[in-house]
């Protein structure tokens, strides 16, 4: 039952199908610029072989059937796929996968039927549509069951706004947790943003949080109201593309000098509390 | 004083150095076979355009300075560096920093002197033995002194074993905390991990920590003898690297069936607490 890895070092058998042997679940990664309005090359943020990797797929079960297909025609352009487009077999997550956690141990889960490429001896990618699949961001659940399936789980290396956002930032990266969202309501957001500055100063802990685009000057507004003076913030726009930035002050300064926001681009939160 | 990102898309100018503009912090992958007896390409790991820009870098600050050697030689191989290996000037980040903190606001660093290049207009690269710099890994105080001096800070793509172990682990990716090494003192241990249970419980917050890999058969045992058989533990050996694995069961699974840990490999471990 071990997922093998390939460690990013594919082996003879990758990419071929059919046999007696299973196959493997790859998670493979995206580009960062889903709706940026840049599309970067793919070299920039993929290992060339990961790109190899995909282009040797014909099944996959991805977040989201067009961004899909767009990524394959961008890998195509580096590394030609193995068969074209319309013959790939490219499977929707289920909408409840998206929320969705994996199914009890021994339960039925509703979403296993999509590991059947792999059962039946191909390699089944899954990716989303930025980033790692199955890292803030829905997949993880598809992973559970391939383990409880036997599938081997091979995942490739590639961008994740969180860890760049977390390198850049200068704060602490041997302590971290990653919040995901924020409570929009303004009560709820304010009491558990001094609920994680506690934690960040008892733990010595990095804070990390994501918003949706339309809402990241609301929350740089909560945090910077809400959060000691001296309480280090640090945030990233639009990583991975072309005017991205990362900036790091404590909350006094960013009083003094708000955040401006490129319209649309996703940005990470990320702060830490003096001892 | 914003810390403008080249997204992975170098400018014109990258590499380049003198003048009267400010250099650059770039933050620079590693590959994360250190110590493994395995060399991966690092194609497998690296974006090629990562490789790239690392080719065009005269001036490092490293964690280990042989190991960065050894790194730039890999590089080599791929795209030629700018200027001979022996011309390189490759500066190892003091010991203080391994642990050390960012200076108080306003305060003097240790080590901003490191930053040199850099204010004389050279591109700098940070590097770690393995994986991201500053995650996991010394550096971050560097790169909150860089904020600090208005040096802009560049990450790059790459390798990280949390990621990747996280991925693969199929628990939750919406919620997670990086624990880093847990206490070595048994009472103390256990403790702990009873305390990262009721937390991931209470949360649905996947906890991740990692340990020296002689330590890592004594790490699992404590964790399958403190956390709930339903709790679901996932390991993962090796990552990036022929022969890795990932594996994860209920902790009444690993008690009927050990893990078998290969020796000298670093390990991740990940947890979740059923709701």
């Amino acid at each position: 039952m071990a997922s093998d890895m390939a460690g990013g070092l594919p082996s003879p058998a990758d990419g071929m199908s059919g046999g007696g042997a299973i196959g493997r679940l790859v998670l493979m990664p995206n580009a960062l610029d889903l709706g940026s309005g840049h599309v970067v090359d793919l070299r920039t943020q993929l290992p060339d072989q990961a790109i190899a990797r995909a282009a040797g797929l014909r099944h996959w079960v991805v977040e989201n059937a067009k961004s899909a297909r767009a990524f394959l025609k961008r890998v195509d352009a580096v590394h030609p796929l193995v068969a074209p487009l319309q013959e790939m077999q490219i499977v929707e997550l289920p909408r409840a996968a998206h929320k969705g956690r994996a199914a009890p141990s021994g339960g039925a889960s509703p979403w296993r039927a999509l590991l059947a490429p792999a059962l039946a001896g191909h390699d089944l990618g899954l990716l989303s549509e930025a980033g790692l699949p199955a890292v803030a961001d829905p997949g993880s659940a598809l992973v559970a069951d391939a383990h409880a399936a036997g599938v081997p789980v091979e995942p490739w290396s590639g961008p994740s706004s969180l860890m760049l956002a977390l390198a850049a930032s200068g704060l602490e990266g041997q302590h971290f947790v990653f919040l995901g969202y924020l409570p929009v309501e303004a009560a709820a957001r304010a009491a558990r943003i001094r609920e994680t500055e506690t934690q960040s100063r008892r733990a010595q802990q990095t804070q990390i949080a994501i918003e949706t685009p339309y809402r990241n000057e609301a929350l740089m507004q909560a945090l910077v109201a809400q959060l000691q003076p001296a309480t280090r913030l640090s945030v990233s726009c639009g990583l991975g593309l072309p005017g991205g930035w990362s900036l790091t002050r404590a909350v006094a300064g960013w009083r003094r000098e708000p955040a401006a926001f490129t319209p649309g681009l996703p940005a990470v939160f990320s702060w830490l509390a003096g001892p």
